[in-house]
């Protein structure tokens, strides 16, 4: 179920015992993506992954703005620092804690909100004061390939969710994230390796193709919901180790 | 145009002047209103009044939760910091800022966010470094009755804009915010003096009578973006005392 | 007893189970009353009910300056930020706490100040590390009347309290903060709406009606003090419902 | 003249440009010398140096709470964190500075609040952001003579001010803050070397002595007025240095 | 020349126009390698860079503790959190920055960090209040093979420049960081994957190899600024994207 | 044993009860004493007192940048401001808390850092969440002479440590840090009172002079050592008073 829409009596009724909390950004993805695609991505597979599970499961707030500073000079693009999006989404989750909720998994569409999301479910986990585990999982992670931005995974996906948002496929301006040379980082923002902001090759992106990749992804989260479930349910997470034998 | 949908080339083409944030809350709203109440309201507004406007606006990020901790013991209430959420909602206004628009209008749905908002908007002006001005508007300070929590207003305006998610309207358990007793504040917890969560009754609320309320609200905001417009572009925000003779 | 001029021995003796920390301003209060009215009104009326109460109570330091930003453009404004504000109050509760003080209660002198405060009572209410519960009292809502800003009621209480501080009352320019248009906020410092500073027509105010409406306002903190002991002594804070009807 | 009881017109009229900002502490000063005295004894000297001193000058909100959690074992004692007290003060200079105020100087009458003030008032002074400079003065580096705690000079100086709110003087548990051993800190607060809070022999305290210490640090007050506003009128901070052949 | 052996007046003389800060970390590397790893390969790469640099450069004080929460769980292990470490990081550039030097070069030794520097990196760039630019530069992104944790390339280098405090080199208890499951982070903690703390096998780690590795590190970093340097004095960063070509 | 060249199983096996922090500062110290003096004097006694002392210690790593704003207008000063020193410290602790250690002395080498230092040890010992107690130390306090800034002791103390880092020592431009005119502080910067930067007169400085100095440091220090570990072993803290008698 989705918390937006229901009531407390539904949550009540439910007690949910899992919250998934779709994490997005709101930046430029080139020229035919919309600039709240992680936003829609992680939206999406939260409420897909939420119906398919098992598990008491339910979708939190959508966190729309993250850590995108990289992306700013590109009109559209919003971000927040490090540490109030670390804040943000630490005193939600600090409120979600205190009802019948006992695991918080982030579901993520951005890659720069990785490492602070990280942090934070480690740091929640740890925290004694709130009383859940908190768990980092994102998309990019679940799908094989390699997903660039706004490029070929990306907007197939938004063309299977969204094809009314999406305009005519580019091929992005960059092949890769071509910032390192000589082992330091030389462009500090997007603009100055990629003029039109995409960064891989869209052109042959289809919706079939998006549907295919949405649904890996899907069904990795479902696993991954199983999997955090029945660890904290069994023996707690100091066993978690054996769980990769 | 809404930001979430467009791209950033979409956003560079239009230049918009004037940017919409829409403030909501996640929070409890009695047993037949949505969590996510004050959000789907103010999203509604700020969407409407974009379309309806002649002003060059865009509808940014919806902003999820607020403050609302004086709901934290119903279950599915979400809420952050006063100083969390006016950092998150500062960082937004600074990335927007960094752009065509010159004027950010807080869309406010939450009464709780109010205070905040305020005196954010004034930093947000007076700051040299961020090159916008920033305004409050809240729609509840748009219609002429007392709009409550949960009550007949706002289960009306829910009614009009999403039947689906509104369940049996209630009377609530309490009239108003009976708070205050010899000056003070003695209920700090809304579940001190309202079982049910709902303030106001909403049993007479019908969809007409949302329609009428919710139509109100926009025209008061789009009047509202057209004065801020011409005060910004005429003479400064110095005149703005006359326009209220 | 005031603890400014008690010994710690004396305060060790007494032993007192509440403590009233005045809370005020220092912001312009139009040209006949004095910067500090906030100030002055809140520690004459917390050391009064001191003397009235059978609490075994203490009057705190008084906090001299709080949240007024939008009085800034007046000379003789000093204030602070609502974080910086809510921070310094909540550093003092908490030395205070680690004593035989069981209850703080705010004894506010400034509207600005009021939600930071309550917020503030609710967190360190709610929070286990901190050994006390505290309350927010304002004498503005302990009169029937509505109080402006320098007008009729304000004037007439320093009339009463220090009569040499206060120069011929005057009309102010506006009768009410007309800050809301169309739902918004227009005016975000008072000199955009008021030129003198004060709100409400003082001309008529006396001495005699300030002495009647400070002890209307001695006498209703008086009743809080007891009400919120008997709560907090019989059965604690959750009965407080009961305590409405 | 003071802000306090001064109207904003008064101090548009009078249009100061140093501003004497006393700084307090509320802790416990032993057995016979109240709780307030630091706060007592610097804004009394802040008071007496404004009426003495040819500067235009007038005395700001007198800061209550300082840091002093060494004393927090006694009752009464209050006290703030080292940066909670940094960005109150701060604050309200940054209020101040934004008028006719050119200089501010922190009148302390408490040890522990040095060391921050004097960051401060570096930080305000190289600030471009703040149009004022800042210094710390402190009533204790003017007299000759060590001040103790609630020893001989400060409580003479109290029976000089305020001598109904000084009990029997004592003699001190301590004769000085002997924390010190083998370079190291080994008492963290004032209750594991003294039972009765005071450190000095005040038995021979006499209110002739006080108005002789009183005057005393009156006159250099009013002297280092002089001094800081003839630096910042003729030559600048730079040529400070002239000051000490 | 070493900051931290120099005195002002040498530094005076070269005025040096770069500075290469070295950051490191203090964490568990396995039962063989130093929990200073970090710290000392990134000094001695810095120091080697800027002996062998023609840029005017300085080796400024080493950051010996970093974000390393994950390492938590073993002895010996410090960390701070990712704000307090942005914080000093950033604190030191600024003092650093106000004086000859114009680009900061992050010379980093610890992954961890990494994120966190690539941030401060672009905000001081951009920070028209700080007048310099700042890169981040990695050994481990300079050198062709995959950095382990402790594995054979890092245990080459310490055995290059530091034999007498490294123990038998051992196989770490896990091949990779294999902490991804499904797509979400199931690991949190190094204890979870390794008992003994190391990732790679190190035990055919040879001094000769670790001279290798380290020379190509350090030739990199010199490149790098000399890269950073003619672009900054030439035509500034806008034109860094040719640098790709 | 230091901790940057141990490994986490070495560490481990000593399970260390007693942490000493060397923490230092990198700032000017005249023109013949190095930037890091601070720094090379704290980890230098520390390593000393921890291989003399019977005690379970370990030395942690070197704070390299403290409290310094001071010295800012000399070339090569670094500082961070009291509170983000105090953050980065109080991390440190706590990670190194969360061990064997029991005990964690900081040896402070910078008198800029003492305070901030003494209120972080006070609240680390005071806080139930951090298991261990913390006491501050400072070379400066443990010997009987006055140390200047490089002045004839503290010169001394590096001819013996590090001679080839030591240039011509020379007399300072000022005997004292003559600061405090009329109770109040006239120069912020040190360069106002000092043109070489120096404090005191180090012609006279000797290596021999400097190793008996250095040992009376280290002495102390290992005595203090006993000290703190023999209260917290028998009788807890609050026996501590009787060390003085």
């Amino acid at each position: 179920m989705r918390l937006e829409t229901s009531s407390w009596t539904d949550v009540d009724e439910a007690s949910p015992t899992t919250a998934l909390l779709p994490v997005g950004s709101t930046e430029q993805h080139g020229p035919h993506a919309p600039v709240g695609t992680d936003t829609i991505v992680a939206r999406a597979i939260a409420d897909a992954a939420d119906r398919a599970s098992d598990a008491e499961s339910i979708v939190g707030p959508t966190i729309p703005v993250g850590i995108a500073p990289y992306h700013g000079n590109f009109p559209g693009t919003c971000f927040v620092s490090a540490e109030t999006f670390r804040r943000y989404v630490r005193d939600v989750v600090e409120s979600i804690a205190d009802s019948s909720v006992e695991t918080v998994v982030f579901v993520n569409g951005h890659g720069g909100n990785g490492e602070t999301l990280s942090h934070l479910a480690r740091e929640v986990t740890a925290e004694d004061a709130i009383e859940c585990e908190a768990y980092l999982w994102e998309w990019m992670r679940a799908v094989d390939e390699h997903v660039g931005h706004a490029g070929e995974l990306e907007t197939a996906v938004l063309l299977h969710l969204c094809p009314d948002d999406v305009g005519d496929p580019v091929a992005g301006d960059a092949a890769t994230w071509a910032d390192t040379v000589d082992g330091g980082v030389v462009h500090q923002f997007t603009d100055e390796f990629s003029e039109n902001g995409a960064v891989g090759d869209a052109t042959d992106a289809s919706p079939e193709q998006g549907e295919r990749v949405f649904e890996t992804a899907v069904d990795a989260l479902v696993s991954f919901l199983e999997r955090v479930r029945s660890e904290d349910g069994d023996e707690g997470r100091e066993t978690g180790g054996s769980a990769q034998s």
